[in-house]
C-alpha cells in the first residue's frame, strides 16, 4: 500500500497578485496572467444530467419535470433525451439555467443535487447540436451506398 | 428500426413572457416561474476533466497545466488529482472559471475543447472536500476494529 | 497552502483472501464479501461521449461514425443524439461495446481515447429510454391544461 | 419550436450478419466489421461516481463505503478522492468492479443507482495515476523558476 498526494490549494494565497509570471508558460514565452481580462466561451453547448438525492422515491420524473420547466423559462434552445438534455448558448447563460436548476429543484424541497455535464466549445465556427447528428448520419449514409 | 422523437426546442418561444402556470407543478400548488428571480446555488463544487480536441499531441498535461494556473489565478480553492480536478466556491464563481479554463487553452491555439463534470449543491451544510472524504474513511475504518 | 491525502491502494496486498469481515458494514450485520460471488447488474443504460485525444483534426465525426458502426455491429439497443450515444443492454454486453469502440478508434490510428459516462441501473423495473421521455413529457403535458 | 429525430435501433436487426461492408469506412478503404473478434482494451482507467437513487437520507457516505469495499476486494489498483475514485486495471476488470459495485449497493436495498464515469485507454505506453499527476506538476514547477 502507498499513498498519493493529491495537492489542494487554499483561498488565502496570492489572491491580490494572481498573475503567473514564468519563462516557460505552455511551450511558448513567459506571459502574466490577469485573470479577470479573460473571457468564457462566447458560445457552448452542456449536456446535462441533474440528480436529485435523498429524496423518498426511486422516480426523478417531477425533478427533471421542473429542470424542463426552468429551461423552457429561460428562452434557451435545449433538447431533452432520455439520459439528459442538451442546452445551447453562451457560457454564461447556459451555466446560470443550470444552475437555476439546481436551485429550483432544491426549492421544491431536495437537499441534495447532482449533475453530471459534457462541455463544448469551440472558437472556429458555431455547430448546431442538428449539425453534429448530420455529419455522423452523413458518413454512415455513404456506408450503405 | 423505430425512430424516438427528441424535443428541441427554439429560442424564439415566450420569452417576454417565461412564466409558466400550472394548476399541479410538482406535485403541489400553481406556481409560477419567475427566471429572473430564480438564483443559483450559493456554494457548490465541481469536478471537472477538460480535454483538447484536435491537438497534434497525445499528451494533455500542457493544457492541464494551463488549467491549474487559471484555477490559481482564481482565488478559489482546488485540488488537483488524476483523472480531473476539483473546485469549490459559489455556482457562478466555479462555472466562471471553468469557462476561463476554456478560454485559456483556446488561446494557445486549441479549437475545440471539451469538459466532463460533475457538480454537486446541497442546502443542508457546508461539506468541504476534505469532510466527505473522512466520513467514507471513518465508515471503513469501522470494519477492521 | 494544505494538503489533502487521496489513498491509494495497490494490487498486491489481501488478493487471495478478498473477504471483508466487518462487525459494522452498512448500518447492518457482519458480512463477509466474497468479490467472485457479486454479479453485475442484468440490466444497464450507459449514454456515452467517446472524445479522440491527439488527432489533427478538430473534428470528431469519423470516430463517432466508427464508434456507431460498433454499435450497430453488437446488435444492442441505441440512440444517438447531438451529445453522445444512449445503449441499452446487460452490464457486460454495454461495457463491452463501448470497450470495442474504443479498441476501433484506436485500431484507426487514435493513440488516446477517453469517453464520459453516465450508467444507470435499477433493480425495480425495466424502464426503456422512450419511458423515461415519455413520463416527463407527460407531467409537462399536465402543466398546461 | 422545431423537431430534431434521434434515431433508435432494436435488437431486431443484422443480429446474424454484424458485419459492415462498406467502400468507405473512416476515410479509407472498405472493410468488414467482425464484431467478435475486436478487443477490449488490455488497460484503462475509470474515474467513476456512483450516486444512490432514492434514499430516505441526504448521505452516500455509506454507500460510497461499500463501494470502496468492493474495490478493496477486487485487488484491483483505486485511488479515491473527494468527487469520486480512479480505477486501473484492464477494460473488462475494471468494468466488472464497477458493476459490481451497482450490485452490492443495490443488495443493501438501493432500488436505483447511476454513475458517472470517465474512462481513458490508450495504445502508446502505460501512464499511471501518479504519472499524469506528476507531469503535470513539472510543468507548474517550472514556472516559478
Amino acid at each position: 500500500m502507498f499513498r498519493l498526494t493529491c495537492k489542494t490549494y487554499g483561498a488565502s494565497r496570492h489572491i491580490l497578485h494572481p498573475q503567473i509570471s514564468s519563462r516557460r508558460a505552455f511551450g511558448a514565452t513567459a506571459v502574466a496572467m490577469d485573470y479577470a481580462s479573460i473571457p468564457t466561451p462566447a458560445s457552448c453547448y452542456a449536456d446535462f444530467c441533474l440528480i436529485p438525492i435523498g429524496t423518498n422515491t426511486v422516480s426523478v420524473a417531477e425533478e427533471i419535470a421542473q429542470v424542463q420547466r426552468v429551461l423552457k423559462a429561460s428562452g434557451l434552445k435545449y433538447t431533452m433525451h432520455s439520459a439528459g438534455t442538451t442546452v445551447e448558448g453562451n457560457w454564461e447563460e447556459v451555466m446560470t439555467v443550470i444552475g437555476k436548476a439546481h436551485s429550483a429543484v432544491h426549492e421544491k424541497g431536495v437537499v441534495r443535487v447532482q449533475s453530471s455535464m459534457r462541455v463544448g466549445s469551440r472558437t472556429d465556427k458555431k455547430q448546431t447540436a442538428e449539425d453534429k447528428v448530420k455529419r455522423v448520419e452523413d458518413l454512415l449514409g455513404a456506408d450503405t451506398k
